[in-house]
């Protein structure tokens, strides 16, 4: 078993609020991130595959597949949008950093799985100092 | 004349799109940074003052001093904020790091002299590959 | 379950040496490290909590509270300080990233408790090349 | 158990192709890394060691052993050479980072235990985005 | 007048020789880098440009404009190439970043002037250690 | 006209203070900086030569050649040391990077014009958000 990792990134808008709440709770518990107008951030999400060597190429899979499935299926939908509006799969969802890895892991999962690998994590930077990883359930 | 820099961050959303211009032209020109639900970054600052060493510090200005001015003048304008719409010193003008790093070169250039220092870059990086220099007139 | 990180920093001058061992035995064991007038680091400190999501939040827990907990109870201990003289923590003990690492992790678990999550790794950086993890007992 | 790092780097050349297919399905698979001229890269190489903390010297091992060790065995071998042709090691092998980062743990893997720590990883990064990680069998 | 800088990224291997020298006098002068089997990095290109804000935009000029023209010009013809041998601009010239620095500004200065702006620097890194910077003449 | 850079590093104690004040005024003027104990960096030195390129080698001067003077002349006497007590040309002086940048440029200056190039910019950074650059008089 060996681990191959992508790194790709995404410039997005986003908010952090819940609607159950009024804007002072919001305010207290989510700080400056509950702004109504949206701030962003530049996004890293790092992609990391586990498998066997193929034996005819010396490759888990080909890191060219797992680009394109990445920017195909998440950074196009996510890459300079906004996250509480524009992105079907996040609808009336939190835009937390928790909440965007764990809904790329279950996009990619059934993907990765079609190139015979499989998904061990998904790890996202929303600054250079706050990170979140998730390897599924 | 020796040189210091101080670097800052800040994330925030903004959109590029010019009043004048219909959707279409916006889109044309602008791309994907005219999505009028926005998108955002996380944004690099970095301020360089020049001077003489001060002979009873070692130091050109302290760089404590320069820390607290971009903090209490910028960062507190501008983090987790919508550059169109939260920045009084940005109202009606476009949101482009070029325009970005001028309006905070006015907003430094008195408050740096106040240390006998003077202004000699304004950097603003919006992404890791992106990035703009200002150096007065 | 899903893990957060926050990453913090702090500046401090240390020794190494084993105060049972002379000043030539220390020397050939920890090289220049020993040198007895100290010499210093940008330390780089990176927590890892791991918990399950709050529905309410979207959050593991808040990032802020991390990174409050953080500041308080080991940059405050360390930041600008001597490692070996100036941290009641670390008297009589070797200043290594080992160790270090692991007294951090002390500090933390109860604090971290608190907020519903859990310890899962501290992470010391001493240069850009030299680094340790620590993920309990 | 503690877990140590080591980062090093090595510029080298390499191409990757599997001799027993022609050149049409070498570029069909491999693209642009099955140029017969070679390509190149700067690689890290990020070693992770563990062990218990020697109560002697605060180290699971000293860095400084596991750097020598590294650079003797494995940089020294690599650096600024052509990886399909000049490395012993990698005679009739893929140069994949899958493939480095195995042989480099079974070179690295008895060398640490003479130091009485475990091997835990090898992980490799080929450009910023592309890595690898090893664990053993 | 300001300034807006592009990063982009190619893989390449090269061989530093003089083709009028013999094997031992490369090897005296280039060291490792004469390695006739060649070796590779991963450079990073910096490209600076210089002219006033254009009022429609609040741009210099548009910095996907400035990739585009990086891309087609120099990425393509040098990404996962041999530098001696698959690159007709280099043909017949030393591959030192020097040279390779001037080669691309002599290809991008007309092609940036055409947008209405200057070519300020080419910046090339060879490695994170080792860089090279042209302003033209 | 071209500029090369090499980049080196070195961890080093020093404590900011003037003798010529009590330990209020230090206290009030340098901070933490003047923690009597000391305090450390890693410092990170960038070392700017320009020159025109030979015919026979493409280089301004070999970057081993300003690598080894960097390290021989510079490092040797900071790493792993007391800037205030350990290195004799800072001895009686600030070690704010202010003037050790001014101390390196006046060493390295000599040595790099012993290899037909001229000093261009010493810039040394103390953190990652604190550097200075020096160009000389």
């Amino acid at each position: 078993m060996i681990y191959i990792q992508r790194k790709e990134r995404f410039s997005a808008a986003h908010q952090l609020y819940n609607p159950q709440w009024d804007e002072a709770k919001n305010d207290e518990v989510f700080g400056k991130c509950a702004n109504k107008n949206f701030h962003g951030h530049n996004f890293t999400l790092t992609v990391t595959v586990k498998g066997e060597i193929n034996p005819d190429t010396g490759f888990v899979m080909n890191l060219v597949d797992l680009k394109h499935i990445i920017k195909e299926h998440i950074i196009e939908a996510v890459d300079h949008k906004n996250l509480n509006h524009d992105v079907p799969f996040m609808k009336g969802k939190f835009t937390s950093t928790e909440v965007l890895a764990m809904e790329f892991w279950k996009i990619l999962q059934p993907l990765v799985r079609d190139f015979g690998a499989h998904m061990h994590c998904v790890r996202l930077d929303e600054t250079e100092n706050n990170s979140v990883e998730y390897y599924g359930d």
